[in-house]
């Protein structure tokens, strides 16, 4: 595959896409563009990207389309309600890289088989500075034959970019990716709450269990920025609920209990009933204060 | 302070004590030991320390007393009823490595410092390998100045040796140690329950979630244990579940609530009930599965 006759469609120029077409741009590949709020994608345009005006027109000009927006109903909006599945030609890979529902993945990809589209699911984690960086970790859902052939469009991307089975296995597993964040940060903002609470110096504190069988990316990376009073994003408190919620859902279809998830699902959402959703995921630290 | 003059007493030869005691005797300190049961004492003795008939003798016959022992009712008795501080000189220092109620901690200092003995609380992580090898964590509270008299003791023992503040203060680091692990261990193992239950090859998910925002010491070292079906203790259920009941009264005593500490606990006393107390807490897996 040959970046500079692989046009690319994207759909979503948030914080993360602006990285990732930037990063498809600079590997050689046309990218056209679309997203609802025009103003969003001026700096692209101007840095070689190419505008169209609907979700209609990127899926008919390419023959690749990535989308990266906000929630499942966006995800199944733009695939499903008159677009890209109904405009894209036969012989299009198209990948959602939201983190969504794996339900909801499942059946694009029955839809898109059905009219000779292949449909990939391939969330990503490694934040804004990832996506900018290219250092993005791509969980890859789908058929592994178009996993293969459009192998280089993810390198331009990312990193660890991993093959997990088929269609909605990339969802499923950043929900555990999630999952495993869910428990890790009541632990992370329980502790530091305790050790506030106890007197200790808890940047001391540190130094005893961040390189022990304590520790983690969250300890190390966001446990400083609890102690700077640092709740800006990284990752916002809303979009890890949405997360939650999917994850939660999930089990419950699988007949499996996840107490750890819903209680830390219920808390981000006291959380975010406190005023704090656009907060990053380190303000759960703020239910514990005094 | 040279370690061929300097007299310790070591009470309760475990697995953690033993690997701790053999390390003490190689950096040069003479060593009395105690311990219920004589057997486990005998190859430590062939080894160089030297048998005591009793906690009294011990404490009588050494200027530093070091205890690592089961709950903090043992810790209790062996200081308080008639115990250590009933029989070491004036200028002891006495250091508690069990992992014990930080309120305890503060009583026997008050108690021992009414005799002229200096009380120090220094709970460890690192487990049974790093007493072996001499690199365990060592969290300490109490005196500074004891602390640094004796701190040649703790080099011999361990690597990351800090010093958190007062009394108590070694025992509370610890408990924030252990309450990062139970919100991390309700996570790993609902994770990977849930990537199982979705189908997912979870060794192949542990590609994509291992070193990045999820990453954890639990993640990388406990996973591919859960994976192998491997549920030895590294660190014991029973053991853990004494920690989180300290750690929960401790937070109640201050006022705080800690939902995700008191659910972790909760789960792994039905993982007890089960019947599994004697396996690693990894087995906290256990009562995910199907």
């Amino acid at each position: 595959m040959q970046a500079e006759k692989t046009i690319i469609g994207f759909i979503g120029t948030g914080v993360m896409g602006q990285g990732m077409i930037r990063n498809l741009l600079k590997a050689g590949f046309p990218v056209n563009i679309y997203t609802r709020t025009k103003a969003k994608a001026d700096a692209l345009i101007s840095e070689g990207a190419e505008w169209k005006d609907s979700v209609a027109e990127v899926s008919a000009a390419s023959d690749v389309v990535i989308t990266i927006v906000g929630y499942p109903k966006d995800v199944e909006e733009v695939y499903l309600e008159n677009g890209i599945l109904a405009h894209a030609k036969e012989g299009t890979v198209v990948i959602d890289m939201t983190t969504s529902s794996p339900s909801l993945a499942e059946r694009i990809y029955q839809e898109a088989k059905a009219k000779g589209i292949a449909a990939l699911d391939a969330p990503v984690s490694g934040g804004d500075t990832g996506a900018k960086n290219g250092k993005l970790s791509i969980m890859v859902g789908g058929e592994e034959a178009a996993f293969h052939q459009i192998r280089p469009v993810f390198e331009a991307m990312g990193e660890n970019i991993v093959y997990q089975g088929g269609a909605g296995r990339g969802q499923h597993t950043k929900m555990t990716n999630q999952i495993l964040i869910a428990g890790g940060m009541l632990g992370l903002c329980e502790a530091f709450a305790y050790a506030d609470r106890a007197g200790l110096d808890v940047e001391q504190v540190l130094k005893s269990v961040a390189t022990g069988a304590a520790g983690s990316f969250s300890l190390s990376n966001l446990g400083p920025r609890i102690l700077k009073g640092d709740f800006a994003p990284g990752f916002y408190v809303k979009h890890f609920i949405k997360d939650m919620t999917i994850a939660l859902d999930e089990a419950e279809k699988m007949g499996l209990l996840t107490p750890g998830l819903a209680l830390a699902k219920q808390r981000y959402e006291e959380l975010a009933e406190m005023g704090f959703e656009n907060d990053g995921t380190q303000a759960l630290y703020k239910l514990y204060q005094k």
